[in-house]
């Protein structure tokens, strides 16, 4: 690519989010940025859209030239907001990032990160989510290394049609992460459960709350992140179980 | 299966929508049942939950004995509540719908009904998705009809780990449809695009509308539906895209 890359930034942790800022930090690097990102934190929405309200957008201007727009919506939303109306061009890239915590296993389902990167896919755009184990925030330097190398080779070889990177960085010291590892979607859940709390006022609500399971099958995202390795995985979301239409065909519809 | 089996309801049009009212009706021929869905209209939620807020959950009685509980939250967070919290055994089988509009191609990752289904299929319980391809309500009966030959079928034959059915009605009169079709998520996507507009304050804000693609591939949903059958697609969660995996190898990680 001759021409500097434009590149789309989005996340679901909210613009304020210092992943997002050390993700803009280190894509400067490397092409034209352009902001788009949920004005407060939206984790775990899923790949929500937002229909049924009007969406509010606030230009944002930071620290060092961090600057972009803030979005009353979903990170969903941010991408096909950016792409159809405050874009003059579709970027040549969406990244999507850096979320504070692992999106492995199950967990992509419910992924903010993970489907702004699906959203750049399905608009045409190759795209890709990037995550550090920590949910605490702090050294965000192996993250950007990496992102910056998935980045530069994303836009050389480009990605197929319906494909996206989901790229996760375990939070341990630069110097110990143990290399790349291409890896499946595995299988680790998270066991919720709820809290049941009286309010004030003498009426129930709920909180959910839960851990994550172990993911022990080598190959997978979270065997590669708890062995010390970045994980990459390829996803798509055609979603159909072709093995087990032979068998609906004997349930005689 | 021996015992009245227990059929969790939920949906993503909220408790109160003529849908899920429509399916609990067809419901009560089979089973015993509880209702556990969203307090207000969720639709395009994805697969969302609720991790910031607290979760609060309002017991509802309406007409000839339809009861429930009201959620102020997701699809999903009605199917993890209702069985770690709501209801005292797991239910035998979660039914989402019946919603109000199709659920076929890529807007299953958008929908709400169809990811209550999904968080049934990960808590382990056989689940469908059901959904009338009309917006505007109108006769259910053909749609209730199709929900108890389907859930009669997944409760005799069971439903493998990690799969759900994603089952699509047409609206047109009964004895017009023309039978049921097994089929895959067709590339049916929505081209959506953005209004934007002045408040009375002169702040900006966006609509999000936008129309569908046509589905003209044979064998999928959305072929099926336009040609007046049902249809019964088989889905799964495990979103590694395989085939891409030995191209990622060549880029050298």
């Amino acid at each position: 690519m001759s021409h500097r890359p434009k590149i789309l930034i989005t996340n679901d942790d909210g613009i304020f989010a210092p992943g997002i800022y050390a993700l803009w930090e280190a894509m400067s690097e490397i092409g034209d940025l352009t902001v788009v990102a949920p004005d407060s934190e939206k984790s775990a929405v899923g790949h929500a859209i937002t229909l049924t309200d009007p969406i509010r957008v606030q230009e944002m201007n930071g620290k060092n030239g961090y600057s972009g727009f803030a979005v009353k919506g979903t990170p969903a939303d941010c991408v096909k907001l950016a792409c159809r109306a405050l874009m003059k061009d579709p970027p040549d890239i969406v990244v999507s990032g850096i979320n504070s915590g692992a999106n492995i296993g199950n967990d992509i389902i419910y992924s903010g990160t993970v489907s702004a990167a699906t959203e750049g896919t399905f608009l045409g755009i190759p795209s890709l989510a990037i995550s550090l184990t920590s949910i605490k925030g702090g050294d965000m330097s192996a993250a950007q290394e990496t992102s910056k190398q998935v980045v530069r080779k994303v836009l050389k070889h480009g990605l197929p049609s319906g494909i996206l990177l989901n790229v996760n960085i375990p939070h341990i010291p630069q110097n110990q992460i143990k290399g790349t590892r291409l890896t499946r979607q595995g299988n680790l859940v998270f066991k919720d459960k709820f809290e049941k709390r009286e309010d004030p006022r003498g009426k129930y609500y709920y909180w959910m709350s839960g851990e994550h399971s172990e993911d022990k099958e080598e190959g997978t995202d979270g065997f590669a992140i708890k062995n010390g390795y970045i994980s990459i995985t390829p996803i798509h979301h055609q979603l159909t179980e072709n093995s087990f239409l032979e068998t609906l065909k004997t349930w005689n519809f």
